[in-house]
């Protein structure tokens, strides 16, 4: 008579993000290879080295309204100052002003020197046709400074405005701009393998006969690595026989990093954890009190070829596709962001507010498939019906995941309530 | 003695917001143009036909689990259970089940007939060598349809599991993967203008004279314009003069969306209202109570070209980058997302905590550059120190913006308080 082995006590989700991003720490002590790409290329990339002011930010005092350079004393007298001159935006910049007078200014002119402020347009009286005067409209005073950036005040020349490793969007384009780079200087993106098991799966553009589905775990894989930073490699999908799996781990020892999808629960036929154990991995994890996805593992082999100090990681996703797309985001997304070279690596998480109530498992904490109206500033969340985490049609109709904490239980009601401020998993 | 016009009473941020959604719905009644592409290229899209079921999902009652197909009833009654048969994933549907027997399955794998449940591995003790039988360990009992998925549960055959108009991501992928799908059909990306107007602008590469700064605005917009769906053409800086802009709006007249930067204040050289009224331009805002972005134009102007019938919508954004930014994302990317074709059109605002107390200004509601950690399943967040709309260096910095609501005001402090729940704009 036998049983199933018990199994050792699985750490929680907290436990196990902790152990990854102390994996990715210490991978991220390897600088990845670098390319120099254009600026327009540059979205979703990496800086592979600080991006540095190569001038005064603003490089003069900037004004930042249209209005009247003055000094802020005078104006607060509400005399009529003199228009001494006019500054466009694009002018070098001009002065001294003359005492008692004010210089008309447009939004983004240097501001002449002697003047230390700038009253707005909206708010000042005019008089005179040759000689024109203007005066600030009592009761409003002026303070020094008002409506001027300071030269240097956003950033000095020379200094760090971006460490390596920032992750690029608009805004790092923008200020890469603003310095005069057309191009920059970031990492390679790591190559992904993807390795889809299970002798139920067959190609895309097969018909698969009664008892077999489609292989959809590796396209959307490839998407959301590609997302996530990396450059994914689709296998061919690897079947349930140790000399399959032998020979597609094999192949994949090329990758800097390995994804697998299924072949990693209780089952005769998941032979993932035996065939990687094959290449020498070392297991980190081999499941997480989560749900979808208990059945995570995560390792470490040796990489055979040239460079024999470094390791591969691998990772063995559940084949059933809602908890492959959860693990990949939640451990196997952070690691890939570690070895693209950024230091900012994810997840995402967020609040919103659960319009229908949450059931809560014991020992579990969920990443329940929802929908969150992001559109309103008060985004309000529900889970979606499911089937399971097979349930595709449910997670595509999704844009984010419910996280329902294993202490949810411990609370009098096993689930969270409707009204609740709850964390979402950001897709 | 004159005075600046009284101007009519802005919109608030709500209201814009509204406005701006009921033109994306007018504009939406146009569908965009069609093309196909690999499934592999298809991130980023929106479908242009619905995505259909092309057989049941799942296409077989499946099993979640390792273990044992069975009756439910005759497994409760913890009575030892023949294993009369083996199902793997991948194997064709098999029974019927006897009476009194269970059938080893696999995670994946087709339920036998006759058989309404499946015992997990982990809840069977095995006994026997040359016929062996498991039973249900107790106190456990099973009930009808557990660890099963019932033949089209998620879908049935034909059944519409995505509509025209979805974005295409990741998990939109596998499900059209799983139908069989290896290219979609989507629309065409919209071309949008990107036009920079001030005499203070030179390009990237020049080297700025004193009081000239380099044009940052085209390159962030266009990497914004491409994450929202877009195809960014970013065209030659307009100097500040009727001629110049005169040539650019008519080289602009092209795109299906044009985005101006600068020149929309209320200075004597913010040209661009007067000449998109040139072209015909009907305007539908030309300030919202927001800041940054206050200034922002939305107009509408006639095609010159062949399809006389459409318009162009026309964005003049704030020349400051930051408020160029925010206004993008608030109002632009949501009008771009309805002539891409998209349903859900941004933008995206979630909950988060903040760590730092916000100030708010009477009658507007703020945008600020903000720093979440959206790492930790508790996002806090606090505004990033700033010098204005016209520091990059900060919003860079960022990674979503906080919004302080207009009504912050009316409260007893005039400030949002640290530790209260308050809304982000993602990006």
């Amino acid at each position: 008579m036998s049983r199933a082995a018990p199994t050792a006590p699985l750490p929680g989700y907290e436990e196990a993000a902790a152990l990854i991003a102390a994996h990715a720490a210490r991978l991220a002590r390897h600088r990845p290879p670098v390319e120099t790409v254009p600026l327009g290329k540059a979205s979703g990339r990496a800086l592979a080295e600080p991006l540095l002011a190569d001038r005064d930010q603003p490089p003069f005092p900037r004004s930042t309204r249209d209005g009247f350079a003055c000094r802020a004393a005078e104006a607060s007298t509400h005399r009529p100052l003199v228009v001494a001159g006019a500054t466009r935006a694009g002018d070098a910049p001009s002065g001294p002003l003359p005492r008692g007078a004010v210089w008309e200014i447009m939004t983004g002119a240097p501001v002449p020197s002697g003047a230390d402020a700038v009253i707005m347009l909206e708010h000042v009286e005019t008089a005179g046709s040759c000689t024109r005067t203007v005066r600030l409209l009592p009761p409003r005073t002026l303070e020094k400074g008002e409506n001027v950036v300071a030269r240097a005040a956003q950033a000095r020349k020379g200094e760090k405005l971006l460490p390596a490793g920032a992750a690029i969007a608009a805004a790092q384009i923008a200020l890469a701009a603003s310095c005069g780079c057309d191009a920059l200087r970031v990492y390679l993106r790591p190559r992904v393998a993807v390795l889809a098991t299970g002798d139920e799966l067959v190609p895309i553009r097969s018909a698969p006969a009664p008892g077999q589905i489609r292989n959809s775990s590796s396209r959307m894989l490839a998407a959301m690595v590609s997302a996530a930073g990396g450059s994914p490699w689709i296998l061919p999908i690897a079947r349930d026989t140790a000399r399959s799996l032998d020979a597609a781990l094999a192949r994949a020892a090329a990758a800097d990093l390995l994804l697998i999808t299924g072949g990693v629960s209780a089952g005769k036929f998941d032979l993932v954890e035996a065939a990687l154990a094959r290449t020498g991995a070392r297991f980190h994890l081999t499941g997480v009190r989560i749900q979808p996805g208990k059945p995570l593992v995560f390792a470490e082999r040796p990489r055979s070829g040239t460079n024999s100090s470094r390791t591969q990681c691998c990772f063995g996703l559940p084949g059933n596709p809602v908890s492959s797309a959860v693990t990949f985001l939640l451990f196997a997304a952070p690691l890939l962001a570690a070895l693209a070279g950024r230091i900012d690596r994810g997840p995402r998480f967020a609040l919103a507010r659960l319009s229908a109530e949450a059931k809560a498992k014991p020992g579990l904490t969920r990443f329940l498939p929802a929908a969150c109206t992001f559109a309103g500033p008060l985004p309000t969340v529900a889970p979606v019906p499911w089937e399971g985490s097979g349930d595709l049609a449910a997670m595509a109709c999704a844009n984010c995941f419910l996280v329902v904490p294993e202490g949810a239980h411990r609370s009098s009601k096993e689930r969270l309530e409707a009204g609740a401020t709850v964390s979402i998993l950001l897709i």
